[in-house]
């Protein structure tokens, strides 16, 4: 549904003959997109998902469009705002993943950089878990991280690694031009990528395990940015 | 590895033959924590595992212990501190459950209340996803998570359903006694549920899906507690 709203990325979309109050919907959408969509039996529906779960609509699409840092720049500052920017730095887990673009779209951040290597990619189960981030996040996929952080840290954006042993992230301001680096689950940021940030920012643990879920952690960075902006 | 540590729960541990760094270290806890362990072949783990990941080490115990919410309580005075619950209300997901509780232990919340029914219990997959954090966080499980507010506010605690529509949490005074209902995807804090509720609290929202996941949407409220009381 957001895919459609957001204007296509469809080749077609294939439903169920006896239409509901959500296939209505879709069809109105897929009209107002001009994506062509066509009615078929639920044998044919089961035959093309594959196994997966249809819900008596499938929609036939191209693969995940990345973007690039200058695109995350310039949709910054169509907004008329400072970038902020999110890296995943090694995070393999798809759910993650979808989970972290799924936060960043809701706390309007500009975009997010994932390495090619060692990583997961914007995968079709990253897509899901996003549910729907994924149409309206600008996600760049870069060969090196740090040649990355590099770029954008000469562009003016201050670079934090999230991370533990650093500082209280609810002391720090966060205001301006920010990029966070959520490390992945049980590594954390990797050592050089860390040693290029402008500062380590903690969350306070006040229990015995001492680990949050990276996307968790993910969400709580941006959230006290934000926080930081606003105040 | 928790759970040794916090004292046992195991009626007996088998491990594979070759010991590594890991294993050596499991030894370790369990010879402190009193529970007999055994050494087996890869075929007999494989076997026990029943098709599961179990990384050369079976940890077998009884079901998962719950609480009370007199234990709550307890918990907090013995900790000199005003009591922080928060109430997951109809949660389905065990991924999202464990999560809670994985952020619950990180942020020093004295205890969870959960419905009998209608929403997921402290399963296996609920405990593996909370690494730990259900050794340590209390759960107290009741028939009627209406009533269970009802006490909870007659001791004095603040009780907020965190959903759409309410006070900016940003903005919100959370120091003192406090009480946290969370809603499940998509369904959000039940009506009834809510009437009851001193408030609603909302996460601010900039983008356009608007629909943070659950346990993110937990976390970002036991932190935002958090920041209150240290402020």
């Amino acid at each position: 549904m957001e895919r459609l709203k957001s204007g296509g990325g469809f080749i077609r979309i294939e439903l169920k003959e006896s239409p509901d109050e959500r296939t209505t919907e879709i069809v109105t959408l897929a009209k107002k997109a001009g994506v062509p969509y066509r009615f078929c039996d639920k044998k044919s529906l089961d035959r093309a998902a594959e196994g997966g779960v249809h819900q008596g609509c499938i929609g036939y699409c191209s693969d995940f469009v990345y973007s690039d840092i200058d695109d995350i720049f310039r949709l910054a500052e169509s907004r008329g705002e400072q970038p902020f920017i999110v890296i995943p730095d090694g995070i393999e887990d798809p759910h993650n993943l979808g989970s972290i673009l799924r936060s960043c779209e809701c706390g309007g951040v500009h975009g997010v950089i994932i390495g090619k290597n060692r990583q997961v990619a914007v995968t079709d189960t990253v897509v899901k878990v996003a549910e729907g981030a994924a149409e309206y996040v600008k996600v760049a996929r870069v060969v090196n991280i740090n040649d990355a952080i590099r770029e954008i840290k000469s562009r003016g954006v201050w670079v934090y690694a999230l991370d533990m042993g650093g500082e209280d992230i609810y002391k720090a301001n966060l205001k301006g031009a920010t990029a966070l680096v959520v490390g992945a689950e049980g590594k954390g940021v990797s050592l050089l990528t860390k040693q290029l940030c402008d500062g380590v920012l903690s969350l306070p643990m006040f229990g015995k395990i001492n680990s949050l879920n990276a996307s968790v952690a993910a969400a709580l960075g941006i959230y006290r940015k934000i926080d930081c902006d606003r105040q």
